[in-house]
């Protein structure tokens, strides 16, 4: 494989010529506009797809993405990571996060263990307990079921699995499969456990340890915490907490935990939600059953992301449109828009996901880019951000590529009609009316009135918010990642940026500090 | 007063020829650091301090901020503006949140009126209200005493009073003052207040319905929601609803309501926490009595943002070094990071005020200017952040202005002694160490692990966090987005660029759409 520099590539120099070549409000005006929706667009798994047909690219611009995707070798550096290439360098490891989904290439064999093989029997450890949990086999010491499982884990052992507990919560309810109540404790701030705990009922209550090191600063500490809670009201931890951890970590054979779910460094903790770090409090939560439906989602998803052909393959193309967006046409930020309340942390996950990812300056090799790579993620679920930061996104001097999300249906299927439409329908027509005012715009003769337009912005439309469309639009994300860091060049696998802080925190609580760091630790009475 | 565009300012001009002027890791290591630690800081109210020696700033840096202050007359424009100016040309309107906090200026006299006793007059009537829930004067039709406030808003009448109650909840809590839950239903996606509903007891539910029209469509739908749930439960909707909007709205005098509480169009949506879009459900959830202490904050804030002296007016002060570092340094985005958990929402929030007030492309005249306005506001709460974007802002290829706030104390109580240290203490640790390792960065031999620096940011810190202490926290917010607008020559109190998007979706849901729209709404199925 060819790992270069996205400078160094002749297919980057002819896409920078094409800067600006496609006018989003000619484009999208009139005919013309519904034939690009028709024709720009591409299925994905579980019945979603992307639309991009309000994106400022049309087939000259996609010939010329597909010719970067070809010299990048995106697909082929796709096809040796799930088939066990050391495609994360700085720590020279595998990556093998797609492999917990159970279905993609060849066997992958490392420290003598098929991983495959390892990662489902894991899931399925996971998924036994949870049932022996649901039927009471495995209860509290007065024989009480549990109702309510609490997450205690922080960064990805959090965002992901928070953001896919509230993407189904409604869902599991209304289709009968809703088991337990979660909870997600993280922040080192004692006001965090402290305000969970309140709200529960501990001695119903299992906790969900996960630190993949076993070191975790903040998860250690939290662990101490809901301890000490639950030696207080007379019980005994033990009995009500299951860690997820590496096999090498101090956590891994403790009588300290009812049981213990096993990953290892091969999947990074933002790509671990499908790992049993997801897997052991959605099973928990809405059944086993569910988080493999949710698996098979993603696995189908990273199934169509082989595919060499941009077109057909939609977190391929995302991904392509991005570096457009980013290095040629030099938007600094990316929002993420989705139309369902249900995805109000998913955001955040994607925030995780991409900035750990890509936010880097070095090559995979360590040496300096010369490009800017990955973008500031943020958003909110719509229609809410409508009333928030939407005004900078129609007329602010900066323009903000955006990624939205929408379901023809509901979760819960309740809903009410007011003047003639439904609730879900005004949803649906304030995101399809929010795509044309980004890309049109309108003239006004106040100015204050004018919006400019030319505001690009995706879609990726379902027919509802399931566990297989969340799993497909989980690995739709993750694969878009993974894309551009290969066309950035990056390692998308590490993340050497969160040390430093760490270092110096240690310090700061050893009182080994001087200067500066010492004047802001006095000043916070450390 | 002279309104001028920032490019045609002596004083920006001068500040442009000071690009790049301070070398942060140089400034901050050392002995140095420490000295401008010790020097670099202004009191805010409720014992809060603005830490800006991590900023990009010196002595010559500060004196042409204050040459910038005083050319644009920024102590004169927020005088004339509290004081009853038509500051929001767009509308003709007047702009008097800050008179909801009682304290500043002349009287204020408009539509017949003295505004402050308006405000302070329609706070009572919410404080008195709230009392009689408290007591049981006020009750459900059985006689019960309502346990839970649900408040239905969107925008303004959401983000800022979810973002204060989540910051005051413990507080109130640990001080004996907490009085009934609070919850939110803002989405139109009816699973939103599917969810809040399944959660509640609706029987001893109070709804607080938020509108300053009385016309917002997701405001008026999730009412609608609700009442048909408290109909169907057998209960009298205008027994269990108030509505919080202005006196010439639909709402204002209907029987559907047990009680209304007034607003007006002199106070913007997203500046209206402190109003009684703020204080009927802060009443409700914690007494009058705090909330009056949050009002206090928010004044003494306020009066500290009269001074002209920029060394001693942290708003201003604020103000001038983020247009520094978007105009001059050209940073494009900017992170709040609160290290406390309970200000969870808190960027959310900001998200709003900040973007939806400063992110415009033409001045309060109408015309277009040359130079970015407002950036891209988005944060989540430290130690948090930590494990997830902030790769990006150490190591990214783009500089992301930092603003942090810490708390000595935190609102519990409750706390864990790990490794010598209590949680609070590693949470503050962790603070004081992500300021340095911005500032001054790491070099080391492996480039992967090399950290740049010259990362500027910022930090409020307080003892604790309390009424005071949060309302301080959002005067100072309020009044740095108001002296950028200011600075820039924007109008910061209207927001035209939600109107595209709301004429849009109503002519789906009238089907009077045709091209890309009609296409769009047919995927949707709308």
């Amino acid at each position: 494989m060819n790992w270069k520099n996205l400078d160094s590539t002749a297919a980057y120099k002819n896409l920078c010529e094409l800067k600006g070549h496609v006018n989003l409000q000619d484009a999208m005006s009139g005919e013309n506009g519904a034939a690009r929706v028709k024709k720009y667009n591409v299925p994905m798994a579980a019945g979603l797809t992307y639309h991009y047909a309000a994106k400022q690219v049309d087939d000259e611009i996609l010939d010329a993405l597909q010719k970067l995707a070809d010299e990048t070798e995106l697909t082929q550096k796709y096809e040796a990571l799930y088939n066990g290439a050391v495609i994360n360098t700085g720590e020279k490891r595998l990556v093998l996060h797609q492999l917990t989904r159970g279905q993609l290439g060849n066997p992958v064999i490392a420290d003598g263990v098929d991983k495959r093989a390892f990662y489902t029997g894991e899931q399925k450890k996971a998924a036994e307990f949870a049932k022996k949990v649901h039927t009471g086999e495995i209860t509290n010491e007065k024989g009480e079921k549990f109702t309510t499982a609490v997450q205690i884990g922080i960064g990805g052992s959090d965002l992901g699995p928070r953001a896919m507990y509230l993407a189904l919560e409604n869902w599991a309810r209304a289709n009968g499969t809703f088991k337990m109540e979660a909870r997600f404790i993280s922040n080192v701030d004692p006001d965090d456990a402290a305000s969970v705990l309140k709200g529960i009922d501990v001695s119903r209550s299992l906790f969900v340890l996960v630190s993949k090191s076993g070191t975790t600063l903040e998860t250690l500490t939290n662990e101490s915490f809901v301890k000490d809670a639950l030696v207080n009201a007379g019980l005994d931890p033990s009995k009500h907490m299951v860690a997820v951890t590496s096999e090498t970590s101090p956590l891994a054979n403790s009588s300290d935990y009812l049981a213990a779910f096993f990953m290892d460094d091969y999947i990074g903790g933002r790509y671990s939600s499908t790992s049993c770090v997801g897997g052991a409090i959605l099973s928990l939560a809405f059944g086993p059953e569910v988080f493999e439906r949710f698996l098979q989602g993603a696995a189908a998803e990273d199934d169509l992301a082989r595919n060499s052909d941009v077109r057909n393959n939609p977190s391929m193309l995302d991904a392509l449109i991005g570096v457009y967006e980013r290095n040629v046409m030099g938007y600094p930020a990316t929002a993420v828009l989705p139309y369902s309340q249900a995805l109000s942390r998913f955001p955040a996950h994607l925030q995780q996901l991409d900035m750990e990812s890509n936010g880097k300056s070095v090559n995979r090799f360590g040496e300096p880019v010369n490009y800017v790579t990955g973008p500031v993620i943020f958003g909110e679920p719509g229609t809410n951000g409508q009333h928030s930061f939407y005004q900078l996104l129609h007329q602010g001097t900066d323009i903000v590529p955006l990624q939205f999300v929408g379901f023809k249906k509901n979760q819960t299927g309740m809903d009410v009609q007011i003047q003639g439409t439904s609730s879900q329908q005004k949803l649906c027509a304030n995101v399809a009316a929010q795509i044309m005012a980004f890309a049109c715009g309108k003239q006004d003769e106040n100015p204050n009135k004018s919006f400019a337009g030319g505001r690009p912005s995706s879609i990726i439309i379902g027919d509802q918010l399931t566990p297989e469309a969340l799993g497909a639009l989980l690995a739709h994300f993750e694969n878009k990642v993974m894309f551009q860091g290969f066309v950035w060049n990056l390692n998308s696998f590490d993340q050497e940026g969160v040390q430093l802080g760490k270092v110096l925190a240690k310090r700061v609580l050893a009182h080994e500090t001087e200067g500066a760091l010492r004047a802001f630790s006095d000043l916070l009475e450390i």
